[in-house]
């Protein structure tokens, strides 16, 4: 019941405290036959890694993983996949003084609640550190997407309030956002950020924000049209991020205040896409849906909005309740990201091609 | 493979077409010893079916289920109860028209380009009908939440744009959205709706809304740490709404713009609230969080909103695709609501009550 | 977790109690495009029925089944296919006398002490009536399978010790056993064992037996070779129903008195067998190992044989405890079968055919 | 679909190729607070290990575990377990003269077949180096058994058809068969097989033989009444070990043969058997049920009898076809078990008790 799992082909576990020996995560069910290595996650795991911007963590994991099992000179062999990344840069004794003091915005109090102790060093298993795993998985994931020629891009939408303009899409060069170490896909957005992040550092503040991402390739057919739609699995996926608090699919929350008829997106005869017997090629003049429709991909791009509420961590003193019930004053010092978003865009990424990925397989299953 | 089951322990399994002979379906994993009648859920059926207000659609099942199993002397066994609804008010020849040409803003291309062939009467299993089977299953949930002190209530917060205040809160006291058949808890507010709903009918228009959610009762402690995280689930849950487009816990989108300093809440001591052993109970100043941190639930309310996008059934005139592929034009005329919040609301309560009843057995194995 | 499903992507889940309004299966997964009517349901419903011999109970059922979902124009349509059967024939009143008492060799104690109430008229769930689902959705993993071309069969192969002769296998010829109402795939041991079962009739006992399985043209590579081994799954399958005790694949029991030269088939080049890219076809010179290695189907045919224990409804009087504590005697009347295997034959069948129907889907996503 | 994972609120997924970097699991649902430490898995290990006598291999592994995540300060913590046995003792070398040929008896053309490519060294996944991950997990839920006062035991109770006589049991007094290398509960046969097993290595063979498996201590009410009874679920985790081809559960194959009358347990009155509210304690007269009844346990000790088949890597010349299907001729050296009974004592155990842990977590849910 735990929850750790995720996906139903293409199934991944992940397992790991924050301080403990390991952070990892065992894929079952990817086919045998894909190219993979090490260095295909360590990339995806440099860019989770915090980048040097102004918004990022001081802790610095080597993150060089090792594969367990389940590929053979380079190939995978239709068995269980297990990578660890092994926790080499822990200080717990920065979060000694956490220890009988529940941190507002975090887990803390609930956790213990639930399971009746905690492993509090680092957050334990309710670290970001446990995402590690999940960008590990999502590199294989990414593999098997882009074999089928889907490619999966997110980048940070809007800091604090300060809004980016939408990238320059000529397909998906995005370059711009991994240029800066906040993923602003616009470097003079992301100069003025980075200086209101500054701010907030000195006042001992973080900041929320907006992560958008977008999948490019998806061919029209995925997702089941009841509990399993595209839109509620990639939900599901995208929400089980730490500090997620909301999503919404193309139009999303301005669908609530728009006719049906300005809403629709018109069908368009398609010329040159792919389809399967006997069905006309289709297209749509827009794409207000999101690339979603009665929860099955239209063929057009998978385009969601994600937000992330601020980091609750903060050195700005802060009243609390103690272990004993009472109240108290605690101000967090560690090493904290002011604002998630940029480190959370390979995990958005991640997620959703644990989703595609998944989805991909189980359509070979739709049809006699 | 085929996401027409939802739920862990509590787990549900829907079917039927919307003009097929029944919708039902079945809930295996109820404990035994629970109360449990055909009335308690032709009660929240009745609450689906169309109110007689101006957003509804015309079709009148009589919507009166039969159990088939799982109950004996009134009471449930341990074992798979099944319910069934007989369709009875199908008109198929409404959809003649619609057999060979793809409806904007409806899943009838994808759905076709996924399985090769659809029951196009009245939309099939693609229908809204399916959710009455949603609601049946959803009564024996709330039938056990209630044993276990949790109650769930939703209603409209807007439609089209226009906004109904928040309702006086005394606890649930929602009566008046019950009172209108828009489930707006204002009746202001209602009747204004009501003149703008009309415009849209005769302009052969629709409209989108929001609904929003609460559930009183929760224990801390419900949800899992990662994949399970108790927004995670929920929002799986109404994603898988066919017409739901968005969804924000708490503060929501707000929330990415604020500080970590302004969005926490306050952990406070609580001096009546149950804990587990050992624990203090403690409560929140505020609940920006919408009532879980960290994917476990805090024991505030559970508080979200959903945003509906508005029917693409319009009898306005539109340009689509017919299935040889040709450009051509339709106008829908059928039966159908012209917004889906008021309707929706007791699906979006049936479907969280599915996901918190799962999470109440669930939580029994989190400890030794 | 209750245990009323089974199968992943070919997925099965039944309901109803034995005296209940009735009996039904949902399967959800079934590929679309399959051709599929009542009729096949009913044929296979009509070979679980009492068949006139002396072996089985008096109890008739029409066992006309409806389908309710699923099925469009005589084809699936890849959406969740519900079936139901109504209970007509319940004599509850036979039932009243046990109420208070617990059957020796059934499962009354256990079931009161694991749910603490039971539904008792005609055994309620725990019946043999709920097999009728589990051959209703066999029905529909047949269709499936002929048009893979795999055949399953099964006959009696003993009732009361006595042995009937393998039957002379020219491919499937198994006309007899279906000629007799014991399924003995040999007329005369039939007529034998009919004396046999009269003169325990009369001495007011039962008698337990052996089914054999066959199933032809299984595919080599299906089965996963960690828990989902091919013969694990059919074990779990078998062995779920009510009155078997063991089972064993190939040579079974004798192979662990053999030696490992003995015991291994000798691979041979096959020229007529297809088989993947590159792979040479193999065939063995024999079939020891029942079609299965490692947990992965051969090529060569599945083959187990099931032992059912006797039939523990006797009239003889027989000592027991009743609800209070108390010793107690009985003398079980009612409608009952001699010897389950007749009527087990074609639920061995369906079971066997629901874990084929699941692996065949699932080897689709085997490899890239 | 993969099938490396075993369980629903216990579960266990395991990975690792015996030639591979690393064998492992990770165990999810595991409740927190239960004492737990690397040296509970490393003594199960060492009896899986071979024991210095006459059937087993010569390969030694270290096998020391390492416990990665899950665990703080020797306690459970509710989060997911992962252990790690690396692999230290490899002779790839050994198999490079088996890349080319398809070994008799085992799954190496059906794995090639299903997978298009293999790990041939050391057989790779199929190899029996995967039950060390099993005994590992298996360590785990013995722990938790014991909480619940469960004990597991298994010997050996035959090889080569030479039979031991039943251990006297007091209570669970199986010394005899941890005190020789064969887990014979005789030690007289022992001395009798070791040399007929020393005579079938001489003669370049193997043997078969027969695992028994007694769980003490099971309380009344375990299994699910359809799909998931307790002996369906035992049986797919007993036939998913490797050599496994038969199973039976008390009577077993010997209840096919008896009647009714003789077949039943008695029910009698039990005065110190503790029970669920309101239901008298019952015990049976006999055991020839094997503790379950209907799939439901019986609160008497869980007994079943495993055939597992000769090893079939012989070093005896056999005939057998290569990877471009001509016929050719094997000896296989390597270093093998002659029989694997002794060392599949521990894995039965193992796998019976994850079937047991999974099942007392669920049995929290059957009643309101």
């Amino acid at each position: 019941m735990s929850g750790n799992s995720f996906g139903k082909i293409f199934r991944v576990t992940t397992f790991g405290e924050s301080h403990g020996p390991a952070t990892g995560c065992v894929i079952d069910g990817c086919p045998s036959g894909l190219p993979f290595t090490a260095e295909a996650v360590n990339r995806e795991l440099a860019r989770r890694r915090p980048g040097g911007g102004g918004a990022a963590t001081l802790r610095r994991e080597a993150d060089e993983c090792e594969i367990l099992s389940g590929v053979f000179q380079g190939t995978t062999l239709g068995t269980p996949i297990a990578i660890i990344i092994r926790n080499t840069s822990q200080r717990s004794a920065d979060y000694d003084v956490l220890k009988d003091v529940f941190r507002p915005g975090h887990a803390d109090w609930c956790w213990e609640t639930k399971f009746g102790l905690r492993d509090h060093n680092g957050g334990g298993r309710s670290s970001g550190r446990e995402t590690a795993a999940r960008v590990a998985a999502g590199a294989l994931a990414k593999m098997l997407l882009a074999h089928f020629g889907i490619e999966i891009r997110a980048w940070t939408g809007a800091i604090a309030g300060i809004i980016a303009p939408e990238p320059q899409e000529n397909g998906f060069d995005l370059q711009e956002a991994e240029n800066n170490s906040l993923r602003i896909p616009c470097s003079k957005t992301a100069v003025i950020i980075e200086k209101h992040i500054e701010k907030l550092r000195k006042a001992g503040d973080s900041a929320g924000g907006i992560v958008i991402c977008r999948a490019a390739g998806v061919p029209a057919g995925l997702g089941e049209p009841v509990f399993e739609k595209l839109d509620a699995l990639i939900s599901q996926a995208i929400l089980s991020i730490g500090a997620a608090k909301s999503i919404e699919f193309g139009n999303g929350f301005n669908a609530a205040a728009a006719s049906g008829y300005e809403n629709n997106d018109t069908p368009i005869p398609a010329k040159d896409s792919v389809t399967f017997d006997g069905m006309p090629p289709v297209s749509f003049a827009s794409n207000r849906a999101g690339g979603v429709l009665g929860g099955i991909s239209t063929g057009m791009p998978l385009e969601f909005r994600v937000a992330f509420k601020p980091v609750p961590s903060v050195s700005k003193e802060q009243k609390t309740v103690d272990k004993n019930g009472h109240e108290c004053s605690i101000s967090i010092q560690g090493r904290h990201d002011i604002c998630v978003c940029p480190r959370a865009v390979p995990v958005v990424e991640a997620m959703t091609a644990l989703v595609l990925a998944d989805l991909m397989l189980q359509r070979r299953c739709n049809r006699l």
